[in-house]
């Protein structure tokens, strides 16, 4: 019943989160002297919300919104020094190597045999293709679809773009509003995989109970899933 | 002959390389004191190209570049009211009102009654997205793909998907290498209609003698050019 699986990138195939929080910790750390850790963090949030529509997910936006959240808590105080850093740091974020998720190659290696694979990924657009170009995952997937949202539109426009009804699709990812939430909408079948950090931005607190809908813990466990729907 | 028109964007159907030469402009003015102009352009032209890899082509990438040039070229002497002043110049042109062309939407609009319009701009995914909306033109295209590099392999998929042989094809640009050579190489054809202002980047010293090769003063003069073409 379900021939078609979509995958989520960031955080569902690989580590990403992990790399904003950490940079996002040696920021506190560098402004440390202009304000406690917590207040730097509140105000980091607010400025990315505030650029989100500018800006979009990404990167480069996030390293600007440091910037500027830098200048403004220190009360333009800080230093070139400081900001150069701050620079640096975005810089070594678009640099840095990909960590896939544990066990990632096998499994997509094991459901191709049997289902198509897509993979949806919301984001910059170099970005993100240089991570599918270096993850070494491209191989495994019948299309890669970089989108600026993922909503029950963009979802629809696709499935039906590749010809395939969402009945028989699974979308599998971290984020309950970008990956589950849309796709039950539009009729599709979704795997919800929690990342161990969870940015502020993705946070839903509604439980969700819904045939079409399955929780796991780990990607390891998606084949089984998977079969288990087939038999029923 | 000619049953598919492609479209460049950036300097093709709206202004967009002014914007950077006026931010540049404004950037220098800031400098002053620090360097002269002609050396903050040269600084700033170096680092964009050290950059282009992780950054790729876009405002915010721009934008980072013009902060770790300011910082660079002042010795790291340049205050943080100033750097805010430059990532602020960054944010007002991702919200800069779009600029079409003189005549874009009646060229468009008499050409999409013979012939299938496609948008193709290289850039970044929000930026590009949001540019196409606000311009008002996306009803006129079949389809507009965002993509990060306009070479031959991505020319000839895009219209490989589309199912377009690119003898049939022509790509209207104002840029040698990234509009008209690789189209001319897939063997379809090319306009090149030159910008006032090129971009360092894109200067191309070579004269193109080929043809499949058609230059142009303006886009008024492309539905003429495109009869004469069908009349020979």
């Amino acid at each position: 019943m379900i021939e078609v699986i979509a995958f989520d990138a960031d955080d569902t195939l690989w580590h990403n989160e992990s790399l904003f929080q950490e940079t996002q910790a040696r920021l506190t750390a560098i402004l440390d002297r202009y304000a406690p850790h917590a207040e730097v963090e509140a105000r980091l949030a607010e400025t990315e919300r505030r650029n989100i529509k500018l800006f979009g997910y990404g990167i480069k936006g996030f390293t600007l919104s440091m910037v500027e959240t830098a200048i403004e808590i220190s009360g333009r105080r800080i230093g070139a020094e400081e900001i150069h850093e701050i620079v640096m740091m975005g810089k070594a974020m678009l640099d840095a190597p990909l960590d896939l998720m544990e066990g990632v190659e096998q499994v997509l290696g094991e459901l191709k045999r049997r289902h198509r694979l897509l993979l949806i990924t919301k984001g910059d657009l170099l970005d993100q293709t240089n991570k599918v170009e270096r993850s070494g995952l491209a191989g495994h997937f019948e299309a890669v679809e970089i989108v600026t949202e993922k909503d029950s539109t963009t979802y629809r426009a696709i499935f039906s773009r590749l010809g395939y009804a969402p009945e028989i699709a699974v979308m599998v990812g971290n984020s309950l509003p970008s990956d589950v939430l849309p796709m039950l909408e539009i009729g599709g079948h979704a795997v919800h995989i929690p990342y161990r950090v969870t940015a502020v931005f993705e946070r839903h607190e509604a439980e969700i109970a819904h045939e079409r809908f399955h929780a796991l813990d780990s990607l390891r466990d998606l084949p089984d899933l998977l079969r288990r729907l087939h038999r029923i």
